[in-house]
């Protein structure tokens, strides 16, 4: 084994996901990306991703596909309308939600990292924005670093302690935003829209564009995103 | 909620998940079927989970791609071969080993299992011939219990309790075999082989058919495999 410290990074194209790369690198790691291809209908976004990967360093880049829209459950998977501006969503849990998304995620990156020999999973899951989904907690975080350990071959027979790093729990979309424009990161590569137009502009006024937009007014910096 | 109790099984095609079925339905279960495809080489398995999930009595049967070559790892993935009769394997663990493979599968199925309304996982882990794989083993499929009721909205929100039901855990080959004659399973539908005839014919000495085949001897069980 060298000295290299290598991490796992969940890439999805998005703003969270890169700053959690620029994090990452910043801590000195070999980061070594898996963007998941999930059915989601934003594929410009996993278009983002390759850009990002290679902008801010990573040492290799995946792509996965699964194809979860045979579980169905999510406006983000099925032909279900995503919701815009003030139209009410599903109750406390937004209609966004894919079951058990990050337990799924964060299996694929423990995959990922065995094979990459990574003993820490970078995932920019938060818990300000999306305090209705339960798999953005610390204790669920927690947990699936306990199951790792358990998991993997190198957990369980030779002393791997995998961590669950998610920088981004306990900040505002305004502090993303500065974190990362200090670390260099060029928003204008990322995407965020869950609604994008054929050309890959954002709609604007999705819940993603939403807290994307006050996150920039917010942090003071100018928004770089191409809005339709 | 009605007083029906779903479980969500994880249908392989295999010899182990036709059993897990069969026992479910025998508990009473209203059986909820998810089959993974991961890219593995035996096409025809998946076909036979189709088969499998109508005789005996599945509720719902559902595919769910996932291209797990994007991270490799395995014989039954890669373009490795497929290890024969007394040829070495990779150490301790099968060089079949897919990487997190039952932590990504427990994934997919509790996303399945909260779709449908259900609260039972089964999955045909087994301890005995697979001693070599961490995540068959009991401590880790506790575990993901564990994580699964802090991962959902179900667990985390609604009080359910997640159950991971691994019935095979400490049976043989041969008290499986057993156990799911008596319950009516007809193994000649069922399909084990990593490497298969392009017809779908089993090659009989890779190493799932060589323990189904002692299986089906130790068992007093006519072996309705059909070999090449």
């Amino acid at each position: 084994m060298s000295d290299t410290r290598r991490a796992s990074i969940l890439l999805s194209g998005g703003l969270d996901s890169a700053t959690v790369l620029a994090i990452a690198r910043a801590d000195g790691f070999e980061c070594h990306c898996l963007t998941v291809d999930y059915g989601q209908r934003h594929r410009v976004e996993l278009e983002a991703a390759a850009v990002v990967a290679a902008a801010l360093g990573a040492k290799t880049h995946r792509v996965l596909t699964l194809d979860l829209r045979a579980i169905g459950g999510s406006a983000l998977t099925d032909e279900i309308d995503v919701p815009h501006g003030d139209e009410p969503g599903a109750g406390s849990v937004p209609v966004t939600y894919v079951p058990a998304r990050n337990t799924v995620l964060l299996a694929l990156l423990l995959g990922h990292a065995e094979v990459m020999g990574a003993t820490d999973l970078f995932i920019g899951a938060n818990a300000v924005d999306y305090s209705g989904y339960p798999d953005c907690r610390p204790a669920f975080l927690d947990a699936f670093a306990e199951l790792a350990n358990l998991a993997t071959v190198a957990g369980a027979e030779h002393g791997v302690r995998f961590r669950v790093c998610a920088p981004l729990l306990e900040l505002t979309k305004a502090e993303i935003i500065r974190r990362g424009t200090d670390l260099g990161v060029d928003y204008g590569l990322t995407h965020s829209c869950y609604d994008p137009t054929p050309e890959g502009l954002a709609c604007g006024d999705c819940d993603s564009c939403t807290l994307r937009r006050r996150g920039f007014v917010e942090a003071g910096v100018v928004d770089p995103t191409r809005y339709r």
